[in-house]
């Protein structure tokens, strides 16, 4: 079975996807019968190209190593816009990694939207269509008899998503604790080694983790989108970001970080969700936690979910060293997924 | 699809599995279709059953909370023993919980090895057939087309083999580290708290997690154990447990857990296994970690693995809480499991 792939965004993880599907070619194959074409890949910045018979992969990541990616001069012909593209690239699988917009999840959610109608899987790492239009893109991909598959959106590429597809038949999830943002979870621990909160935003902007207007996380937005779509998809109360209660991490100082440090205790931003009656309770707020606390090792830009089921009371996901190749993986299980129907 | 089901064992994994059984028995109906009635029931102390038209398991557990519990009272006819009970149970499905035999795995891989020739699906939350019958077991599921599963013989209820056969596909597994052994844990933490290592085993026995004689536990068999079957199961390695590199908690006296606490440590039954080229290194040994340690807040009787994956660094599992519940929850899963393929 040959697969045409069509990537939107070429960034990070992206070109992680592209290394990654070059490292598992054979075995993609090999396991599952599986081979691809990347058949397009469309940019903001970078120029769009399409290509029917297959664009050749490595000597794309080359020139976006070099920084001389020029996507157009690899076309088959001139695409306007990543709108055009979606609608006309010959594809089997629209891989989504645009940016995240937490307002209104768009344009992604056209992009997948479109996508489905044409008869393609649907796969992102992007949690704003899951957020903003999991129950419609869901319908339309049962009614297309495709599939959409977004399990990098949260944690990464660790298994949240496919774990309750698959593994926990008859489990009920009755609630979630977590840590679910990493760079405030980066932010609070570079103070506690002695920097200051500006400080510790530069860090993580340099290695990239922080984005340039940080408050998305800061404020409590990303972890709180990720609580909406835990709850959404897996314990199947759609809940918008807006409805979780929401704490960032402003009030935090340095100070504090350093008293809680010395009484053996660490600042975390806690995610929490639990089904009360017909109702769910949710809150993104930081806490203190002891050190016998599973979240108190979560370090750096790890990140960690323990869910509360009716048959396993505590079980614990930790998503230690995520990087882009992480989030990569998660597109990748996706795409091996939706082919075999996991 | 209606299935017979025969349970050998009946103590407290086998009641809190008839329980599970009972509370999802309109659940399992409605999401996949199945019925059930258990034709069999074989203890080793409290008698043998077979009622081809299905025992009637609420009063069983009625009567076996009572102590009052004699099985052959319930059997449509005279059953010798447990060997004849497998050889003669009208069953699809056989779940396997008697004690666990570390150096043969016997008699439970006799069990199992008669259930699958009979065509029967095996369930164990055994892990003695694992470690020494894995390979033959497998392929005798196979030849006959059912199921050999076991996910309940680590980490009770996590799901562990299940997340390797699905959601992790093309996922290499380099090695994995872990609390594994919930006995040592729980009397490492005892003397945490004060108690000397006879008090410790003396608490541990009174509520049922350690056995009479506890040196399995003490000495790292049962870890070890585990690491050979994870070895031997997800990375493709079989290892018997008598080459992994152990050491019990037997050195560690409370003085030195008292003084690790004092210096904001603890000492945890660590075990370990990696690839090294083409051979494995596994070993159970004492460590004192850290509170920046994921197995730091591993206390009680939970237990935890992290594993290393080329896509996904730092992986890791916690199972908190841990009761016979979640032991049932395993083999629930595993039986569902076996009948939908995944």
């Amino acid at each position: 079975m040959h697969y045409k792939l069509a990537l939107v965004g070429f960034g990070n993880v992206g070109k992680a996807f592209a290394r990654l599907l070059l490292r598992k070619r054979e075995a993609l194959e090999r396991q599952f019968g599986l081979t691809f074409s990347v058949t397009g890949i469309a940019t903001a910045h970078h120029g769009i190209a399409i290509q029917p018979n297959g664009i050749a992969l490595e000597d794309i990541l080359k020139l976006a190593e070099q920084g001389d990616l020029h996507l157009e001069e690899h076309s088959a012909w001139p695409v306007n816009s990543v709108d055009d593209f979606v609608r006309s690239v010959p594809a089997d699988v629209l891989f989504e990694n645009s940016p995240v917009n937490h307002e209104s999840g768009q344009p992604a959610i056209e992009y997948l939207r479109v996508a489905l109608s044409r008869g393609m899987h649907a796969v992102t790492a992007n949690k704003g269509p899951l957020v903003h239009a999991y129950r419609e893109l869901t319908s339309l991909a049962g009614q297309v008899g495709k599939r959409f598959m977004f399990e990098s959106s949260v944690m990464d590429g660790a298994p949240i998503f496919s774990l309750f597809r698959g593994p926990l038949p008859l489990a009920e999830l009755r609630g979630f604790m977590g840590i679910l943002n990493s760079c405030t979870n980066l932010l609070l621990e570079r103070m506690e080694s002695g920097e200051s909160f500006e400080q510790a935003v530069q860090y993580a902007q340099s290695i990239g983790i922080a984005e340039t207007d940080p408050s998305a996380d800061i404020d409590g937005w990303d972890a709180a989108i990720k609580v909406a779509a835990l709850s959404t998809v897996l314990i199947g109360v759609a809940l918008l970001p807006q409805q979780v209660a929401r704490e960032g991490i402003r009030g935090i100082t340095p100070q504090m970080v350093q008293e809680a440090r010395q009484s053996g205790k660490r600042w975390k931003l806690v995610c929490r969700a639990r089904r009360e009656g017909n109702s769910l309770l949710a809150q993104v707020k930081p806490e203190q936690v002891e050190a016998t606390s599973p979240l108190y090792a979560i370090g750096g830009t790890s990140s960690y979910v323990q869910f509360e089921l009716d048959t396993l009371p505590g079980l614990g996901i930790v998503e230690g060293n995520p990087g882009p190749e992480t989030t990569a993986y998660g597109l990748l299980a996706d795409f091996i997924n939706a082919i075999r129907g996991a």
